[in-house]
């Protein structure tokens, strides 16, 4: 079993209309919904690829009870979020279907109060005891500190529970210097963390800030990855033109799998870029391609070489 | 008591946001939820100015429940929606803080059934029994037959309650020729139902039609009203700028308590102009700011004319 912790889920919402423009009144032709947050996303790519998946963090209000009853509906996921008085938030997702270009607008999220925050901690350490790994995904609701990752990732370290990280900011500043087992950067939150833009030198600099290994996403370049075990890069085969969204979280399901199965990290590396390409040219934003996927597979150079012993 | 229908009820969702811009991701700052669609808006103006109101229509999935609880909250309002198995819409308003203009995102509403809609009919039926007017308001959602508003007017008829009729395009044509006693069009409405760009030539065309009374919306021109009893305009003493959304369903408010209390035409519409005006001024969507509206009424200017008897 492996556990997700998302502590801002969502219900994304994603509407098709004819042509977008700020200022005027427009009829939403398709309207879809489903449970998300980066952690909820890792989760749905992890159960599609045959790994069960418990998924925590918190849940509340009428979008916290339909967040509730659409992963009840989703096979190989089990819903361990915990109550809170706030709504859960929504975001919104509006596809103009001319030009194919998505505008987002975010909710911040509910405000956890400490007692919530307290409780979810008891829940983290109860399913930390039966999980083989665990990913902490996105960024934190209000009203939880800044240090909140730190502490998830200490608790895992004490419980032997390898821990990903995958967020941005100060709360991937201060989750680093607790020694999570992974980070997952893309450029952007790579370059904020160490100040360096040039991702060798930044991959190098976040190790010694903490993280023992280094995954830097680095889009249309596939993955750069500095572990204990040597330094490899993996890119995919050919540029894609799609949807973007959620290529990242399908890149940590690819790891976290990678991980559990104890494969060689170019073959754990072959499968995120795999899977977060796939993702990229699935219709549906945040699903990936499986046709797609099990040709890309095969294609994903991965050069590198391990470090002397 | 008075009872508003409003067969495509919604949650309505208020996002501000710094600056919209299609293509790019917001944080929205601030978000707001209240019950809506025409008719609950009427119902919420009425509540305020001590008129007892029922509303019906139709509710159902989370959003609905989200509806339900909002009504519950708000005084003077009874909740008779008719459960339904799809979901309420939601609409979006995403207000620009920098231009203060708004953007609008509607759902198209659920698929009402057969069984849904004969259900409704009855409880509406009902619900005649015991209010003094009804007004039938908004779009009809999927599923429903165009003439669903005709058969509404015919109902209140037969049970000897005015009926007054805001709607537009087809399901307008036809619930005209069944007689309402008092339709609300804009000049856009009364020029689709009527073919005629002239207001005083087209409210003369929508009675020949079939309505006892037309009472047309001309945004700063006010309103102009063609009735068995006299021909009037009243008109707001000076243009005012803020948010125009609600300010129809204020004046229908304004009209309806005239005609329950029995108002002479001329300060129905005084109350109708009065609150329509106060309600583009109010910051919030929808409500009206009572000091504007008491220092309206007083300066609305009404010409016009009763009929010779």
């Amino acid at each position: 079993m492996i556990l997700t912790v998302t502590l801002n889920t969502a219900l994304d919402i994603t509407y098709r209309v004819p042509s977008l423009r700020p200022h005027v009144s427009h009829r939403v032709t398709e309207v879809t919904e489903r449970p998300g947050g980066k952690g909820v996303n890792v989760a749905r790519v992890l159960a599609a690829l045959g790994h069960p998946v418990t998924v925590t963090g918190f849940a509340g209000g009428t979008t916290g009870r339909e967040v509730h009853e659409r992963l009840a509906a989703t096979p190989g996921v089990v819903d361990a979020l915990v109550p809170v008085s706030g709504a859960t938030r929504r975001t919104v997702a509006v596809v103009d279907e001319r030009t194919g270009d998505t505008t987002q607008l975010n909710e911040p999220g509910p405000v956890i109060t400490p007692a919530e925050w307290s409780a979810f901690q008891d829940v983290y350490e109860d399913l930390l005891g039966s999980v083989s790994a665990v990913a902490l995904c996105g960024s934190l609701p209000p009203g939880l500190p800044v240090g909140a990752y730190a502490g998830l990732v200490r608790t895992a370290r004490a419980a032997n529970v390898p821990v990903l990280l995958d967020t941005s900011g100060e709360a991937l500043r201060r989750g680093v210097a607790a020694r999570p087992d992974i980070i997952k950067p893309n450029a952007d939150e790579l370059a904020e963390l160490t100040g360096a833009h040039e991702p060798l030198r930044a991959t190098q600099d976040a190790r010694r800030r903490g993280a023992r290994t280094v995954v830097a996403s680095l889009g249309v370049d596939g993955l750069l990855a500095h572990t204990a075990e040597g330094l490899w890069r993996a890119v995919p085969p050919a540029r894609v033109h799609g949807n973007p969204t959620g290529a990242g979280d399908s890149a940590v399901a690819g790891l976290l799998s990678g991980l559990v199965e104890h494969l060689p990290w170019p073959d754990r590396l072959a499968r995120a870029v795999a899977l977060s390409t796939a993702t990229v040219l699935s219709p549906t934003a945040g699903e990936f391609d499986r046709t797609a996927y099990a040709e890309l597979l095969e294609r994903v150079a991965v050069t590198g070489e391990a470090s002397a012993a």
